[in-house]
């Protein structure tokens, strides 16, 4: 086969080399000596390899290596370095913002959530109050982030980084990128208005956190709900985005096709039934203020038998759609995320019962339907540890930067 | 990186260029010249590389390349070889059995197609009327197939070649292709029994052959009815197979949750309401005779209302099965394949009333539900060809047998 130009491969070879240095130093400590053994490289291209690595501040030594049983000095083990460029994850929900630094490592550094009613409010002033939060964590945590992933309650547009519609929000086509560069402008001590930004799905952030944090495999489907009802589908390891980006949209499949009108215009969607609102209003409790995971939580442990009823029948909703869900995608495991991970305990009897009765004609078992043990952390845990994912994929990218 | 060891690397490199000649060859005839343009290998080794393949009997010259307006001779088009190794295909179905050969180019040479009523019939009594389907149709092609791919009417599990479940059949964990190396053995001049045998569900084969036949985008829901009702994901351009094989199970999609009982255990699935018998039933025509596709075309033609209501309700539950998946899956396109392609002026009204009422968070069309061109004869077109492009995409493996 033809391969291209002499300068633009060597340069090619380095970086996919790089990444393969940083690769197995991110899974374990190792010496010089053990990147050669490791990697197939020569001693000298490892030692040049990790100098760059080091001089970009990803990798520093930590002490003497484990004695390798050999003859010897043990050589100096090197790691990732924890101070060495993070993940900045912001959130906008519904209901609140967040932002979190994590370190090279995948480590929380800095968590922060602030509850604030964005329903309505000018996108201005949400996007405003998340740059401070943005600065505030990033200003604690004394780490130069390596970019910033935000979570969005809504489908992302081909268009980079414009929130398509976001109807809890009231918002429809707004480009959240560029609106958070020029807010991040205008407040703080460190440049973060220079920072790579990548604006994602909060459901599929949730599912790409399970994917990555929660040991799950390569196939499965992540229901989440936090504003809409959303899901995650990895297939073969990887999200499943759809021709145009929209894939996961769970929360509108036809659970009962002649039921109540949605305000998506359709009827009998899933959210009508397992929906935040829909829950609310089964339970007796629309209107009253508060976190409604916690508030129906709280008074399902507390015995409410009309709360517990009200659950039972998102869960059936639940588990009907994801039946369709299992027959049509065939995956491993069906993860339980998000706000529904809390209330777990009195959704998943009605979710086994459907699934159960309704997944026939393939193997299937109770087991399979699991909880997330991230939550309603997953999707900015999955922001900012992608951040620092891309950077271990391709770190020649960042050392040129 | 570490290159791998020198001599299997360069067998690597030698069989990838084959491929990559072969690819080229199979774009369009070409001449030695212009496989070098279009390659970026040098002279010598293009020479070296179509000696090879013309030897395994898979390019031929076809006479003058066209004129290139350079000086000199124009030198011979290459193309596969009209007489190469072709695809065999074979289809079980629950009324018919049939089988076809298509040459290297992926044109048809032989079809044949046998109605026969396999359900509850003996497994090898089926298996030995499909073997000499198979071996009539290569007998009249005249070509050796280089592999032999069988259409089935069911999930094939993961255990190569077994039918893990046709319940319409009633089959349950049938080792398909050992059974039909056997009843091949049995009959027929040419030795069919030392073939490759592939066993593929039937709906994912109509699903690929209109991926490679019909000039579908990457990302597209093939829906299809045969013995029952099927769906192929194709994502990426691959077919999504899910964890265990089972992916598109479209039929035993819940479309009513509370509706009639389904043979499977469940209920208001959707082949309650869009597959054969449910079709028939609602039609008035249970129990008639004959090929219910034909049956109903025919009668719906002609104006019987009750047949035309019939069509509308299964059109109806499609859709809003269809809207399920579209929401779940975002693909470019809904096609409308298998029986269902000849039923679809009288199904597409409620389909796209459907769709278009349910499909409300992105952008949907109308003409993004389109009908296969090849209908029923996509799974044993897919099936064959799946075997040449199998041939193409790896000619050094086929050269080496």
């Amino acid at each position: 086969m033809r391969v291209g130009g002499g300068p633009a491969s060597q340069q090619g070879v380095r970086r996919a080399n790089l990444a393969l240095v940083l690769d197995a130093i991110a899974s374990a400590p190792r010496s010089r000596a053990e990147l050669v053994a490791a990697t197939g490289l020569t001693r000298a291209a490892v030692s040049s390899l990790v100098d760059e690595l080091t001089t970009a501040g990803l990798v520093a030594e930590c002490g003497p290596a484990a004695p390798s049983g050999k003859v010897g000095r043990p050589g100096t083990a090197l790691t990732l370095a924890p101070d060495g460029p993070g993940g900045l994850g912001g959130e906008i929900g519904v209901a609140h913002l967040a932002a979190c630094v994590v370190d090279l490592r995948g480590d929380v550094r800095q968590w922060r959530r602030l509850a604030v009613d964005n329903r309505g409010r000018p996108v201005e002033a949400v996007l405003a109050d998340l740059a401070g939060l943005l600065h505030d964590v990033v200003d604690r945590a004394g780490t130069v982030p390596a970019g910033l992933a935000l979570a969005v309650p809504g489908p992302v547009g081909a268009a980079e980084g414009t929130v398509v519609r976001a109807p809890n929000l009231g918002w429809s086509d707004v480009p959240v990128a560029a609106g958070l560069r020029t807010a991040l402008r205008t407040v703080g001590a460190i440049d973060l208005a220079g920072l790579p930004i990548d604006v994602e799905n909060e459901a599929n952030l949730g599912g790409l956190a399970e994917l990555w944090l929660a040991g799950r495999p390569d196939d499965f489907c992540h229901l989440s709900a936090e504003a809409g009802i959303g899901a995650a589908l990895v297939v073969g390891g990887r999200l499943l985005r759809g021709a145009g980006g929209f894939a996961g949209e769970l929360g509108h499949v036809p659970v009962h096709p002649d039921g109540p009108d949605c305000p998506c215009g359709a009827r009998g969607c899933l959210e009508r039934y397992a929906g935040e609102r829909a829950v609310l209003e089964a339970a007796g409790l629309a209107g009253v203020d508060g976190d409604w995971v916690v508030l129906l939580a709280e008074r399902a442990r507390a015995g409410d038998a009309k709360v517990r009823d009200a659950l039972a029948g998102a869960g059936t909703a639940l588990g009907i759609a994801a039946a369709g869900a299992v027959s049509l995608l065939d995956p491993a495991e069906v993860v339980l995320g998000g706000g529904y991970a809390e209330l777990a305990q009195w959704l998943l009897p009605a979710m086994r019962r459907e699934l159960a009765g309704r997944v026939t004609v393939r193997p299937w078992a109770d087991e399979r339907l699991t909880v997330s043990p991230l939550g309603r952390r997953g999707p900015l845990l999955g922001a900012a540890v992608g951040v620092v994912r891309s950077v271990i994929a391709d770190p020649g990218r960042f050392a040129e930067d």
